[in-house]
């Protein structure tokens, strides 16, 4: 049960020559301006304004999920889970890692009589009319995750497939279909809860959307499917305790945090890259996308100085994007740092056959395994980068598990608010957002909301 | 039959203020500077050195491809497409487009009795193993598609999965399971093909993987799941005339590439995010990433001179990355363009009941089409861009199909070409990606190449 471990000598002077940050920094100025960072996320932790760090020691939400998850589990084929953003991409993400990218296709047996699991983001008809048309809504529990109880996407949804419901079942048999995940005390969705006598789980008001996924909004779909909780929750609190120490080269959310934000702000190294070498962790690279964009991403900074700041991550794929990314990334500007996220034990091993030993072109790649090959083409690459003088750093997992994964979600999540203070910018809030969905509402003629004068995109001309 | 339109006010200072650019440089300098551009291309094309071009000409391609998926299609349940980068991207586009994300999880009669499709793309043990869990490799025809017919994962997927066909079949049946998509003379897999009797089609040697997507690389996948070939060519030689037109103003390739070039090389807007709304275009997305990053990211230019330029294209999902990406769009750094791809027509419609007329928070949703909502969300986050200065523009395709779609691979690529003359870059070569091939050849044992000698990625110490 090795711990997950970061690697960071790719972006240092040593290995990289000029292009490095010099390695004394870490326990000089970077020590000391990571130090600062670490009292000011304690400080705001005490103060409760961080609600994500208690959510493992939440034994009591783990219970209750898990009740409702046997309970519930055993009587549906499917779980839709209906939610955008925070609501759906660490859920996603779990399900992915530890589910596979074929869960929905396997028999009862294949999944060991777990539900079948879907995931409903986006209010697009067709998503939504082709994924109707593969379950049976009267088999189907559908998870509504919305904290607020008013994101507009879900809630359009949620009436759509109420609507389908109605259809089917009598009304008493709808709510049955139902639960909600969603604010313990107000919002629409906990309002028709206590009304109708729909299960709905909380969300702790401390705990945002985009740092929930070891809260309820992430715990009940992994539930459902037979995710170790307990492992998952202890894989994270074990990362808090090891970010409780202020020393910047033994905190690793800490020199995740002050690494980039290093690179970024002294070398224009503005553009986070997080590339995991295994297809089950796409997920959990838009996951960390969300996360690190819309903490990040600022107009204005604590003091009230308007900066318009923010690295841009972007979420990439080993090996598929060293045949898409790669290029940019080895002689466009150097503008990215690259962050490799490996696992040491593969779940399944493929050897390649030895055949073709006469042709050169086949014969080198017999014997291998075929996580070696991956592996070997993640160090190739990031050799590469280095011989270029291009920073990496590499994320090591032991193997891809829900404790490695709780692990990695809360060494994230740690280093998001690590980085808000780095920053100077508040992580938690998203005001940016608030003008589209004014708009939204205008444009829809919700009460209260005036209808917007809109420019033609064109001008009434500038259109081809 | 409606073309696909461009839409670009909202890049320019009437509609942006001071953030926009000019629109009298339309018939001015960017007329002048594109025009440049578009001699060049022409110039190469007639050169012959951009063979995409011609794709949609060749009737005997598409003859043969449809030939052979007509009569492999019926006989297989399974496809396999086994490629990575341009061999997979585009065709993976197509699928995902028309055919939906659930594709493999209906019914023979669902599917009109079109086979399943699977992609196989990296060299992942976990992701070949899921897979082989799902299909029978007796009912299934793998196409190994790799231009140079040398590309590592694709070749060790190749082995491995003979590997298996060998231990249900004989050695003939082996052959009668798979086709190979690569050059027409040279390579492995062409050698393969002759020695053994194995099929194959041709990727023209003038056509680049990721300019690949109208040869056979993409349409046999296509052809077997019963895409409209004949529609998606017919698109694509619309598009390729309507950009035969050297002013700028009437050219929607040259307008997508001069405008995003003005705005990187004059305004510093080096991020390029493709924002489709559609579930269906997610990977639509990822085809431009790679074609946009591959061809545009380079150390050197036309001229020799060291540049290391390039823009970084992001690939996102609206309306589900508001939740994620906006807020970093909207408050962070002025260094994006966005350009939004809307359907005009769904495919589907889906109204939103008239439930809970007494909660203001959901009855602004009643009535309204599911798919309204999601153009009202993208019309709200354009203009709430604009009138925080931010530049956008938007695709409108009529509707999701293959003549649309070949509308928009060939404005793409023809963009890309038109972006290589004016960043001053070759934009078929990907020279940066050699090291890393190099040193994984050398780690693997490949004859010719020595081992390399590898830094520990912690430096002996820089890990934690």
């Amino acid at each position: 049960m090795s711990p997950l471990t970061l690697a960071y000598g790719n972006l240092l002077a040593p290995a990289l020559g000029p292009q490095g940050l010099a390695s004394e920094r870490l326990s000089g100025d970077l020590a000391q301006r990571f130090r600062g960072a670490h009292t000011a996320v304690e400080d705001a932790r005490r103060a409760g304004e961080l609600g994500f760090f208690d959510l493992p020691e939440e034994v009591e939400t783990r219970r209750t999920v898990q009740e409702v998850a046997d309970s519930f589990g055993q009587w549906f084929e499917t779980m839709v889970v209906v939610g955008i953003g925070g609501s759906s991409l660490g859920a996603r993400a779990l399900a992915d890692a530890l589910l596979g990218l074929h869960w929905n296709l396997g028999s009862d047996e294949d999944r060991d009589h777990y539900p079948r699991l879907f995931f409903l983001e986006n209010a697009d008809p067709g998503s939504l009319r082709d994924l109707m048309d593969r379950v049976d809504p009267r088999r189907t529990l559908f998870n509504i995750v919305s904290k607020s109880g008013s994101t507009a996407e879900t809630m359009a949804q949620f009436m759509v497939i109420e609507g389908l419901l109605s259809e089917v079942l009598d009304d008493e048999a709808v709510a049955g279909h139902l639960i909600f995940t969603t604010d313990p005390d107000s919002g629409v969705l906990r309002r028709l809860a206590n009304e109708r006598g729909i299960p709905a789980l909380a969300v702790p008001p401390a705990v945002g959307g985009r740092f929930s996924v070891l809260s309820s909004v992430g715990l009940l779909p992994a539930a459902v499917t037979g995710v170790d909780l307990a492992a998952l929750l202890d894989g994270a609190a074990a990362m808090t305790r090891r970010c409780e120490d202020p020393e910047l080269i033994r905190n690793p959310a800490g020199l995740f945090a002050t690494l980039l934000h290093a690179a970024h702000t002294e070398q224009g190294r503005s553009i986070h890259v997080l590339m995991p070498y295994a297809d089950r962790l796409r997920a959990l690279a838009l996951w960390f996308q969300q996360l690190w964009a819309e903490s990040l991403g600022k107009a204005v900074n604590r003091a009230g100085t308007r900066v318009e700041s923010g690295p841009t991550p972007v979420a990439a794929l080993g090996a598929v994007d060293q045949h898409s990314l790669l290029q940019l990334l080895m002689e466009g500007p150097r503008d990215k740092v690259v962050a490799f996220l490996r696992i040491r034990t593969p779940s399944h091993e493929v050897e390649i056959p030895r055949l073709y030993p006469e042709i050169a072109a086949l014969s080198y790649l017999g014997g291998h395994e075929l996580g070696a090959l991956l592996e070997v083409e993640r160090r190739a690459t990031a050799e590469a980068l280095r011989r270029e003088g291009r920073p990496s750093m590499t994320f090591e997992l032991e193997r891809l598990d829900a404790r490695g994964l709780g692990e990695f979600f809360m060494l994230m999540q740690i280093a998001t608010v690590y980085a808000g203070a780095l920053y100077g910018v508040d992580p938690l809030d998203q005001p940016g957002v608030e003008l589209g969905k004014e708009l939204t509402y205008g444009l829809l003629g919700r009460e209260g909301y005036s209808a917007p004068e809109l420019r033609d995109e064109d001008l009434g001309g500038y259109s081809v």
